[in-house]
């Protein structure tokens, strides 16, 4: 009777399932698996090799089978079904929800499909119809038709035996819906308030109005931000005529900040976080090489502009040997700027009207640690190589890389925003490419000048 | 009657916010904060410059503060503290929830604290204690004692007077915990079964007796997991004699989420999440020299590098030129694998049973990779300088950097995770000084020994 406190991670299931694997015990798999829900199987899913991954998902129980595809991320998922019988295959994700059918729909195969749609009820076809029109990553495409709803005039004891005569309530539900005729939205009523309330008062005495709804359009990053500001287990969808069309759960929104974390550390170095960590070595290294092809673009424009002072440098050596300091410390200064205002655009916090109180402070920051920064390397360098001229003139190259890296550091996320592409994605390598060539360019444009 | 369906984003709030403080119209102002929620309100705060700041927060409803300085971010909170006086800030954290007076009690002017404290009950001061004995960041710092518990030989009817009486829930009550006499922790009853089941039915019989419970030195990441992996809206906390000490509720867990995403972001950059974007110039340009310092220093050991082969470069001006493609291509392939493999620590899904398979297939990608591009330099290198064998050399260069990349990637962040340092905040710095090193080194070595 008494519950176990004893909560164990993926890390700990990992480690018991690795020796279960090598010693071939498969029943003591099975035992293991039958002990965890179907989101900790997805993760020791994603965490095993492909051979060893195969054979955990073959002692798996099918029942489970459903949840875990959608567990899992898409890679995983595409492999996963590519091992599956399609009779297995109908089974598993006939019993899903709308929604979670919905997500996984476009990775399943024909025949599969044909099968799991025709064995619906047209209501739910009609759901999975109106799930699928709207973006994956929109509220249309976050929000699930399975819910509650109520009519105003009625009392909440009628409310509460009307919810009796159901044998449970879909997961989640905080809140019922309180809809008129024709399926317009009017308010809510809290689960704590039915319970805590008369049950002689009727529904549009105790509904909430105020709780704004969602329009089925409006961004996953935004419906996320719209759930932690007012802390919502639950929330409406509204079509533009205040129809309700479903409702959002906290559950598919701490998987779309969860996600959204995911790809924004991940973009940084050219991932995808639906990317398989265990994908073939071939098709692992063929995704990242695109990548490097990138970067490598960028590396030999850096190296062209060093190439335009070669005769410079061949004077005099210690160019070469300081150059990278004032390339580095600009990505370095500049990257501290981009992130920043990464996350203000992530978080809706930067907009036009404060870019440019940003901008400048950002300038005011670069300039100071610029100067200081460039007295440190000036004496350094000066001393290092017995010449203060020599130290002048990194410490004026870096003053310049440091105030152009605050700038490209702040303009080509807003930018790249305007232009709808992911900030996250293409600001490091431009903001590198700028680094580099203007630290190049400075350091030994100003040698050229002066120094020869 | 009808609920509007536009949620206005912080964006558009921010634009209104921004005319109205331009043109000074302050009741313009308060019309239009006393439509917003607190943490909606926090989050504009964090969007202002300092002396816009201070403007909107003495236009804020006085009953709103409280919460408001709980959701704003650390930096923020001590900025608007300092500019509150005493007895307002009494007044504002005084009605505030244990779990989040705990919060920020460190923040507080201790008169500020001295007052609160007093005029707590003893039960509440006893909670108080009891949340701050934990750290902030582990599942005793995320609980909240208020919640309801009830015992297992009363029928639901029982249960539902009971809840009747009560004017309100908790927020985010989704289940009710079940507890024995001593207050030991024996299952959930769910609302839900409790809305569904026969009133005549005993507790005993419709509580569910399998939701595991936390212990209170859980860490805040892996509560995160847990909840995401089990799609809940609260859980119970419990001391090691399975006592029930608490309930952590899903609005928690969200912020934790998205301050750890924040956190490995920024932390990439040298950064911490909880600084203020608009924190003074002076304030903000002291914090990041020292990254820059960090950083300057590895970039010196790269040109103490470069330094040992001067003699080298002087003869073949082309080195210098090329060297810092090697070196950046190391990088970027480093980070790709070093992404991947932080990724995996915070998901759990890197252990010692994987970390090895992980190794192998990042040292063939690296290596794949490193022939690939190796072949493209050496082609675009030979065809540029007209010469084969620092095509050849470069392309060894590469291939070296390529593979001490994937091994460095790897083990960089398993090493510092197993020394409890966060790899995101130290991992990036380290890598880029291993891929500079060995790549300014194989290169220059490869070319001092074969080609002078």
């Amino acid at each position: 009777m008494s519950a176990s406190p004893q909560h164990e991670n993926t890390h700990e299931h990992l480690r018991l399932l690795a020796g279960n694997l090598d010693s071939g015990a498969l029943s003591k798999i099975e035992a293991q698996l039958n002990e965890l829900h179907p989101a900790e199987i997805a993760n020791l899913l994603e965490s095993l090799p492909l051979q060893n991954r195969r054979i955990v998902w073959e002692l798996t129980n099918p029942e489970l089978a459903g949840d875990i595809l959608v567990e899992v991320n898409d890679e995983v998922r595409l492999g996963l079904i590519e091992h599956t019988d399609e009779d297995d295959l109908v089974a598993a994700v006939g019993s899903l929800d709308t929604d979670d059918l919905a997500d996984i729909f476009e990775d399943l195969p024909k025949v599969v499909l044909h099968q799991v749609v025709r064995a619906m009820s047209n209501q739910d076809r009609r759901r999975l119809q109106s799930v699928m029109s709207y973006d994956e990553d929109s509220a249309g495409g976050l929000m699930n038709p399975d819910m509650v709803t109520i009519r105003p005039n009625v009392d909440l004891g009628v409310v509460l035996r009307y919810l009796r005569q159901r044998s449970e309530l879909p997961a989640n539900t905080d809140k019922l819906f309180v809809v008129d005729r024709d399926d317009r939205y009017l308010g809510i009523l809290n689960i704590s308030d039915l319970l805590t309330t008369n049950s002689k008062e009727s529904v549009s005495n105790t509904m909430i109005t105020d709780q704004k709804a969602l329009l089925p359009t409006l961004s996953a990053n935004e419906v996320a931000l719209f759930f932690e500001d007012y802390n919502l287990v639950s929330a409406p969808v509204v079509d533009e005529d205040n129809r309700l069309l479903g409702r959002i759960t906290v559950d598919d929104v701490v998987d779309v900040i969860r996600d959204e974390a995911d790809r924004s550390l991940l973009s940084l170095a050219g991932l995808d976080e639906d990317d398989d960590m265990f994908a073939p070595v071939t098709r692992s290294a063929k995704r990242r090489a695109v990548w490097l092809g990138i970067n490598l673009f960028t590396a030999f424009l850096a190296a062209w502009v060093i190439g335009i002072f070669a005769a410079t440098i061949e004077q005099v050596v210690a160019l070469a040997v300081l150059m990278p300091i004032v390339a580095s410390m600009g990505g370095i200064a500049g990257s501290q700027t981009l992130m920043l205002v990464i996350r203000g655009i992530a978080l809706n916090q930067i907009g036009t009207t404060n870019a440019r109180w940003l901008l400048w402070k950002e300038l005011a920051v670069g300039s100071l640690n610029g100067i200081l920064w460039a007295c440190v390397v000036a004496a350094i360098t000066g001393f290092w190589f017995q010449s203060q001229s020599l130290g002048l003139l990194i410490g004026v190259a870096l003053v310049i890389n440091l105030i152009v890296a605050a700038l490209a550091g702040a303009t080509i996320p807003l930018t790249l925003k305007k232009m709808n592409i992911d900030p996250a994605i293409a600001g490091g390598v431009i903001l590198t490419t700028v680094t580099d060539v203007i630290g190049f360019f400075s350091f030994l444009g100003l040698a050229t000048v002066f120094l020869i």
